[in-house]
């Protein structure tokens, strides 16, 4: 198994979770293969020595690249565009907290990058409402591609999606608070705000966190489920990569010297 | 387990250790975690994956900090105020070598920084006098709380530890000469310095070499003990980490989804 | 086992070839190590942890040097000088498309380095004619010990080494055309060039590809044998590495305390 993460946390929580499923982890260790030209070799070359390839970068589309190439099962473990599997682990964690999805609120108030796209493609799909409150940043642009896909799944699935103005007014009636690290002192979380939340509410961070964001009062709260989340997101990975494997079979091809 | 070391030559022999006792090793590559304002969230961050903590850090106070965070055994390779481990080391070799510890004395002629700290807070403890010639260095102050610990120690078990002028009035007399790493011309060791030393001397070097420390005469010579020094830091580590997970059982948490 | 390559790609053969056999791979993550003054200390310090070293380098000497030091097996992956492995990778390719080695010619349009090195040395001692069209650059001189030595290999064996003034000469009659990364315009590998050489050739690259070397008709024509010999490049380690170890016992000294 390989593995390539932009995150240095993201890299301790992959290599745990495939080592607790016996897997012998390699490392590409370079950050900047995306600056490699030809892609489609990086995916090739490493499905000559892997048996599943763990990857993350900072375009979407170098990632599509090297999947094209492998022949091996390839993991997205953060994009700029995607973070599948700590959306996945959030799921996961309401999931055991709540006993259900369905007619669940999630509120975001944090980034508009890769966690609010995965959560906007998500979420409707299994039930849980949305209010966001995020402004786009350079290096996080919401793409334009999500939000109108977001919708028609709503449609679909009978669930909302909201964008609200400020932080108070996206905690209000929900049952799930979630940001991430961004340095916006406006959205900076703090214990008073909740008040306009549902009672049990709950709320998690997606590590590693900065400075700003939350107050020590809301990240320690016996209502915090930041750590449970995070041991979370590496069962998430180990399911996802035992998925995979399932019918994968490796194919050892035996040298011919007749 | 993980492991993050300041340096490189301690991160083999960690990875050695461990995976000798068959441990699968993870890496938090980074030896800038200690940047990080929450240090204690990175102690927990790290027993959420690992059943145990090797790690090294510029500032002792910060690893105590991630130990505070962390619910799984910490150990303390090296911090700028101590290096336990490479003294258990000199302990190992040294009863190896004469077959006992009590009443011997040793010379360190060497920066005055985590290693000198550690034996004068270690050596009084197990029989052995100190003397040591050393001066204070921007980067590795002697702390001003551990001569007086290591003195009161001395009361205690009926030891000395003794500051002295120069490298040769150091070696007058003692059983064991001790360096490491440091740019000071005027501490050189070489052979002739050995005279006043006592018949059967030994010599030790805590590797990694700079050039001018000490001659390729005493470092090769028959008495010197740097291999098998570092041989024995190995089996330490491997014997403090059996020692610590004697009593420590992992408790696995079942995902609940009734 | 004990690695430390100069190249990404290399590290990522060695980790999966020695974990495939079932060894724990530690990591001397440092390409700085030649800058180290003692060079034979690495090799000693290293022999103490580790079974086998797998270790490249900028500069052949260092290599020496290291291997002075070392007690236990040292494989170079790639020198400046010498790319053992990757020849031998090419050897094994060869043996199983045609069958034979005895008789083949191999035209090398590429750098003056460490491959061209390899294959003067190695080739014509397995029957195989070389063409060459190469020019020396400030990094990779041609050694002039090589040429010589293999013109004598030549006599021995019955073989020929021919300098070529460019590519389409170079192509003319061979069975095997190889490349490797460079930037020389003049050597740009079109499949119209292939015109020459002889029904049947096979093309290979030593990964990675620069951008300019080779035109993609070729790189990706049914005849390019890239892939399967960076496969066989891994078997080849692994065979290397088994030899190796065939005679070798590690001897577990014991702690005396009595």
């Amino acid at each position: 198994m390989l593995c390539s993460c932009q995150s240095r946390s993201d890299n301790l929580l992959v290599q745990s979770a495939l080592q607790t499923l016996g897997a012998d982890v390699l490392f590409m260790l370079s950050s900047r293969w995306e600056q490699y030209k030809f892609k489609k070799d990086v995916g090739k070359f490493c499905s000559l020595y892997s048996d599943l390839v763990v990857a993350g970068g900072r375009n979407h589309n170098s990632l599509c690249q090297l999947t094209e190439g492998a022949s091996v099962p390839v993991v997205n473990i953060a994009s700029h565009k995607f973070a599948p599997l700590h959306a996945l682990g959030v799921l996961m964690t309401l999931q055991e907290h709540f006993g259900r999805l369905n007619g669940l609120t999630l509120g975001w108030v944090g980034p508009m990058g890769k966690k609010l796209n995965t959560f906007i493609y998500l979420l409707p799909k299994v039930g849980i409402h949305l209010k966001y409150n995020s402004s786009p940043t350079p290096n996080f642009p919401a793409s334009p591609l999500v939000l109108p896909a977001g919708k028609n799944f709503c449609k679909t699935f009978n669930t909302r999606i909201e964008a609200c103005p400020d932080p108070l007014s996206t905690i209000a009636g929900v049952d799930v608070i979630g940001t991430s690290k961004h340095k916006k002192e406006t959205q900076k979380l703090e214990l008073h705000m909740f008040e306009g939340a549902n009672k049990n509410w709950i709320f998690f961070h997606i590590l590693p966190r900065w400075e700003g964001e939350v107050s020590e009062d809301v990240f320690n709260h016996q209502n915090s489920l930041v750590w449970t989340l995070h041991e979370n997101i590496k069962y998430t990975l180990m399911a996802v990569v035992l998925r995979l494997l399932k019918t994968y079979r490796p194919t050892l091809v035996k040298p011919n010297f007749n």
